[in-house]
């Protein structure tokens, strides 16, 4: 069978994103455990044979694509240090520190050789850099096409992992660092993963759920609220880059962020606010709104409705 | 920087694989540790926090690729097959089994949702049949392209790991199966990775080296061959798919059968014929060479520098 389809109502295209996801898991059926052993969260949970003992083992993967990812005016060390660190971001969001990684590369033969050793260079200095060693990989041929796909394979650093499920009515929602415009800024590629802040987060017993930010908030708020919840955000608690504006931080997607949510009272939140700062000063830390009952009146927040994030196959 | 160029002697396909790889491994530098723990084996073994306890933890990865590994002539269901069995086929050669598997896919947004249908049930068949849960995976858009990578987990089923180095001038070569023929014969995608088979073969102190097949053993061969030896194989021993010849034997590749090394006298190559043949009697098992020494007389051995087993970027 041919792949490809010109008639756009046979295609993955018309599917869209989230049915897509829906038809998988009924196509894997019993292959797929369900989360977190399973697809739906940052990371895997591996299943191991000696549940109870040592620290949980993550996996998470992640590619960078030709056109997709990266274009002509991402320099090729840029490329390959933000492969590994989209993959740190994923361990990030579950409190997890990374192990090791292996790479797998499709190339056209007419891959510049120099474009090559930038981007292995840069990977290199970037997995140097957080100690994860390369341990192998795979060279393949796909003409006309350039991707990257590393898997990245880690450990909880505490006997908790976080999850994107454990949200309930009343949490306040936070979220670390500055979002929007991360094409524009170059974040996108030299974005710091927030390894220690999620590390430390997932030490605290008042975090109830975590994800890295990837597709915009505006899209992925929705992966943490709970059912008959909805998010109620306050557009002016936002944290936005400089030079960009509120449809930026909720849809331009990318920001690679810890968002979280936490029980209990406001001084509860203030307390944790106030030890991050302390622990984390040159990283902001901002309590951005709560989950409320899905029928609440909607007063002052954002309506979510007005902004999409970035929707795969579109 | 544009990653392509027209002009060949920038390229990778001017360098060559092994150039290539080479390189690689003057890019990553201390980013990639020695093997097992880093490239140029079937699976890379992971550096384990407990070491000595437990079996050793291995990981590989292979993608399948739209064009390279597969066409239109190939069911979807038999892609996703294909893509696990060959991360399974390394597995085996590491006498390891299999734990679980994490799939990233870079498809095209007018992928027929019928196609992608029949991979992904092909692959949970084939992931059932082994006892390997996918716990995870990525789903990302790559304009004009349909890649599937694999990362596949696993352990050492005993003690001992067997790798690519480690044969001796004098050892026997042994392969499983019957060579030659993999794409006419469609044994590319339905072929039976050998995890029994490798499983059994590590126990064995006698085997010194194995990997399995998948570039030809006339190119394949040369990963086991110590410096200064030659492989010493005899055409009329080798095993030839029903209706193929030597050559194709030699150099198509994609055979995925296991290629292994026996130290010894002869009595101690027959026994192990003969152990072999009451356990795996449906899978031929056959000695085809030896391991000599690089200037002994090459009388009646296949002169290996008149084939060429499959060149990746050629």
């Amino acid at each position: 069978m041919h792949p490809f389809s010109n008639n756009p109502s046979d295609t993955i295209a018309a599917l869209g994103e989230q049915k897509l996801l829906q038809r998988i898991r009924r196509w894997l059926g019993s292959a797929m455990p369900a989360a977190p052993h399973g697809m739906g969260d940052d990371c895997a949970v591996l299943p191991s044979p000696r549940a109870g003992r040592g620290r949980t083992p993550l996996v998470t993967v992640d590619p960078v694509i030709y056109g997709e990812h990266f274009d002509d005016s991402v320099a090729p060390r840029a490329v390959g240090q933000k492969l590994l660190s989209r993959n740190l971001s994923d361990i990030a969001a579950m409190g997890g520190r990374p192990n090791a990684a292996v790479v797998a590369l499709a190339l056209d033969p007419r891959v510049r050789i120099d474009w090559l050793e930038g981007f292995y260079r840069g990977l290199a200095a970037n997995a140097r850099r957080h100690g994860v060693p390369l341990v192998g990989g795979d060279l393949a041929t796909q003409r006309g096409g350039l991707v990257a796909t590393l898997t990245l394979l880690g450990r909880a650093t505490g006997p908790r992992v976080i999850t994107r499920a454990g949200a309930c009515v009343g949490d306040f929602i936070a979220v670390s660092g500055v979002l929007g415009g991360s094409l524009a800024s170059g974040h996108h590629w030299k974005f710091t993963p927030r390894l220690a802040e999620g590390a430390w987060l997932a030490a605290r017993p008042e975090i109830s759920a975590m994800m890295d930010l990837s597709d915009g908030l505006a899209k992925d708020i929705h992966t943490l609220t709970p059912p008959r919840s909805r998010a109620a955000l306050f557009g002016d608690l936002l944290p936005i880059r400089g030079g960009h504006d509120l449809h930026a931080a909720l849809s331009d997607g990318e920001d690679y962020e810890l968002l979280f949510t936490l029980r209990g009272e406001p001084a509860a939140a203030r307390r944790l606010v106030a030890a991050w700062r302390k622990k984390f000063p040159r990283v902001p830390l901002t309590v951005i709104g709560r989950l409320e009952p899905a029928g609440a009146p909607s007063d002052g927040t954002i309506d979510l409705t007005a902004h999409h994030g970035f929707e795969h196959f579109g």
